[in-house]
């Protein structure tokens, strides 16, 4: 039997998944470990690097269990992005990696956000790149720097437990922050503002690239062929995309998530506030991402807050979204001028405030619970028809469907609400596993599987339901989206005052 | 034994009630009948005039069970505001009541109601005072007022039924919106918009002054001395005042019931849309009022939507709010930042915005139910102070202390925040049926028992607890005040656009 199965591995912030995929995207083999967060103080998030290894290196093995890992052909990583670790000359990490999450340099950010900055990388300004942290480091931590040989993001630490070399993904080193997107290579004047040389950074290869070959010492521990091919992945917000089918412009990902983010395939890179700009994991392209920090969040935040802790309720805790859904189905579109704007969690794009704070106006005696259940599903839908909005009007590719994940795309009600409100289709994505799918599709089309990436995606990829928009529905929804709109703006110099005070 | 009790009517929305009291301000009776409230359709309030006095009767009969009639020295009324009807020669109704909170004259209101209005009469624009409605009637339903020989407010049908006169307190007639504030009589501008004849109004008498006695047929009905003095009172609000204890500046009453009001006692009139300029109870005095749509109101609403319909509670319904009030005392102060503008139903002084919504604004993922329940208290005190100042800024004389009363001043917590919020000492009125009270120590100052008005409140009434503001609270407050002071503001072009919206 010749190899016609690949190996993806998504290590997330929570666990290490290994999946194996066929050429028509069908699942062979699956395995899991968990991972641990540390947070040594509030706004802070940590991770030993070599925890990665030993996830990975575990989901592998459970995955292979049902395989005959002759038939891999393959293996491509995605990952948790932002997140980095600084490791001595061994590959040691000299301090835990930081991650993600992290907001400790949040002085950083203020005195090193420029739009010079946000220009170069494609990154509003925002705490979430590594270089903020790397700079964090610099000025708290030097001795770290000191002794750092290798700055690695999560693909790169585990390439080189796969190959022993220092290499990576631009899609995955690129969220690092420290990229120049109109090159493509890594930025002599973001390096030099924190002291790096460029010889700690990983060599940089293209999605899809085959960056190496299993060393005899991981292939050992994994029970894979020695020489197997490692193929650059990408970032999980780029391989979501991909998972989800869409390799070129004109559709956009939605990944219905405990925050939302939506993505789209650009050819020309242009940034802007509306979106965050990343290397795409197709070779060629961007990925402009949407963010909103609060999605299926808010339907546990209705929950625990609106119905109670689970102790405290009447009803059942399981299944209240269908019983909630079916009683705001009765509540009239518009939910009666209840307005949610779900900024819980800040801002995000386009506004970038993490002065915002989450806003319920409009309430007179006519609204119950279930209304505030409505306005909480419309809100987020207004808001994504905001972000794309926006995205559309500063370049970004016109979107003429969205293909639903996550959470909440088990939910018809909410995909048909967001179609009218978005006034495009919403397809749910075939796959509930679209961002390890995503480097499933780019270790096939790498190895030869497929002719290439997006014949990969397109064969290894399928649609579920659809949702068209409803012309009257949305028609009425217009004149709410426009008192949405106006909200933000109108509490923009509000939101300050709130936090000085609470401060 | 001399005619040492005084009897008092308060004939309000719901009930008639008739308290006999002694000069100490002792009660020595007490009688309560229902009145029927009719909604024919929504927005619409109506009630039969002949109710009116079917409830009086039962309820004084009631109050006299246990008291000697011969006892009693004077009788006098007060009554819900605004509400009026229509009678023919023989004092019938020719249509039903309207009532204060008949809100069907919006269109008059919108035609009519203007800022020279405003001026003579001290009531800002809105579809309370009955003059709207008696333009409502004009224009709907002509043949009323065409057999109409005689418009009364609830204090002036009454004194019909009790003295055979047609006549009334000023400051009853005054809440119709048909008395010029600057002469304190009527408006001959006013009557003749809606083509009125001066002849059919009462005469009008100044509080506390004898209007009439008894006639016979009245004082078989009720068991009491035919030519029993009858002396003039006032509205509901005005009374409330006076029982509080307040017959001149300084101190305000503070009503927190299902609304909020508080007034105080002022020797000019100045209209400004900050307060609604009444008649005072005591003559000479205007009562300037301030009103929150919603006060306590916001209690029921968290009980019935945030902790959900009784059914749906595991807790017991019953004492939720000392609950919720020792959970809401562990939040810190200002509610990390969550704010509520209790809006709920709509914006009154200083505002009048109708269009306005309730708001809750600064959600985080820290904010609990506790912390809805504490920024709800705050946002109902932040609104007071709100309002407090912007009288005091137009003329309203300056409030050094809050005598409260009703369902809010029950809670030792809710008091303490208000104290500390509007940083004035809250002090609680010793009697619960302060209205009526009021109406007492009219009776009693207007049959001699007392010297005067002022000397009758002073003897007749006792305070109960006092709250003084914490220094460092009301420091802490004032930035979380300037937050509250912005959010309206910005919202209020907002506004429109939901209600349109939603329309």
């Amino acid at each position: 039997m010749s190899a016609d199965l690949v190996l993806a591995v998504d290590c997330s912030t929570t666990s290490a998944k290994a999946i194996v995929w066929d050429t028509a995207g069908g699942r062979a083999g699956e395995g899991r470990a968990s991972l641990e967060l540390s947070v040594p103080a509030p706004g802070h998030g940590e991770q030993q690097p070599r925890a990665w290894w030993t996830a990975t290196a575990a989901a592998i093995r459970e995955a292979l269990a049902t395989v005959d890992a002759a038939r891999i052909a393959a293996i491509a990583v995605t990952h948790q992005r932002e997140t980095f670790a600084c490791l001595d000359a061994h590959g040691d990490a000299i301090r835990p990696a930081m991650l993600w999450l992290d907001s400790r340099a949040s002085a950083e950010v203020e005195q090193y956000g420029t739009e010079r900055v946000h220009r170069l990388t494609g990154k509003p300004v925002n705490p979430t790149p590594g270089w903020y942290k790397l700079l964090w480091i610099a000025r708290h931590e030097p001795w770290v720097l000191e002794a750092t040989r290798h700055v690695v993001d999560v693909h790169a630490y585990l390439v080189h437990r796969l190959t022993g070399l220092w290499a990576t993904s631009t899609a995955s080193a690129d969220p690092l922050g420290l990229i120049d997107l109109s090159t493509g290579d890594w930025s002599d004047e973001l390096l030099g503002a924190v002291g790096l040389e460029r010889s700690v950074l990983p060599a940089l290869h293209a999605p899809g690239d085959q960056i190496g070959a299993l060393k005899p010492a991981a292939a050992g521990q994994l029970g894979l062929p020695v020489g197997l091919p490692v193929i650059a992945g990408a970032g999980d917000g780029q391989c979501a995309g991909l998972g989800a089918g869409i390799a070129e412009p004109g559709r956009a990902y939605l990944n219905l998530g405990t925050g939302l983010i939506a993505g789209t395939v650009n050819r020309e890179y242009e940034p802007s506030s509306a979106y965050r700009a990343l290397v795409g994991a197709v070779p060629g392209t961007f990925d402009y991402e949407l963010f909103i920090g609060a999605g299926t969040y808010m339907v546990t935040w209705f929950a625990d807050t609106i119905l109670g802790p689970s102790e405290e309720r009447a009803r059942p805790t399981e299944g209240f979204e269908k019983y909630w859904e079916a009683r705001a189905a009765e509540v009239p579109l518009g939910s009666d001028g209840l307005v949610v704007v779900p900024y819980w969690n800040g801002a995000l794009t386009p506004y970038w405030d993490h002065h915002a704070g989450g806003v319920m106006v409009g309430f007179a005696g006519v609204h119950g619970r279930a209304h505030i259940y409505r306005a909480i599903l419309e809100g987020i839908a207004f808001e994504l028809r905001l972000c794309v909005e926006e995205a559309e009007r500063h370049q970004a590719e016109p979107v003429a469907e969205f293909v639903a994940m996550g959470g909440g795309s088990h939910s018809p009600f909410w995909c048909q609400l967001i179609a009218d409100i978005v006034r495009r289709p919403v397809v749910l994505a075939g796959q509930d596993e679209a961002t390890a799918l995503g480097a499933g599709i780019l270790a096939a089309a790498g190895v030869g599987l497929h002719a290439d990436i997006p014949t990969a995606a397109a064969a290894m990829t399928t649609m579920g339901a659809r949702f068209e928009p409803d012309e009257v529905a949305a028609r009425r929804y217009d004149d709410h989206y426009a008192a949405y709109r106006a909200v933000y703006p109108a509490l923009r110099p509000v939101f300050p005052l709130l936090k000085g005070a609470a401060a």
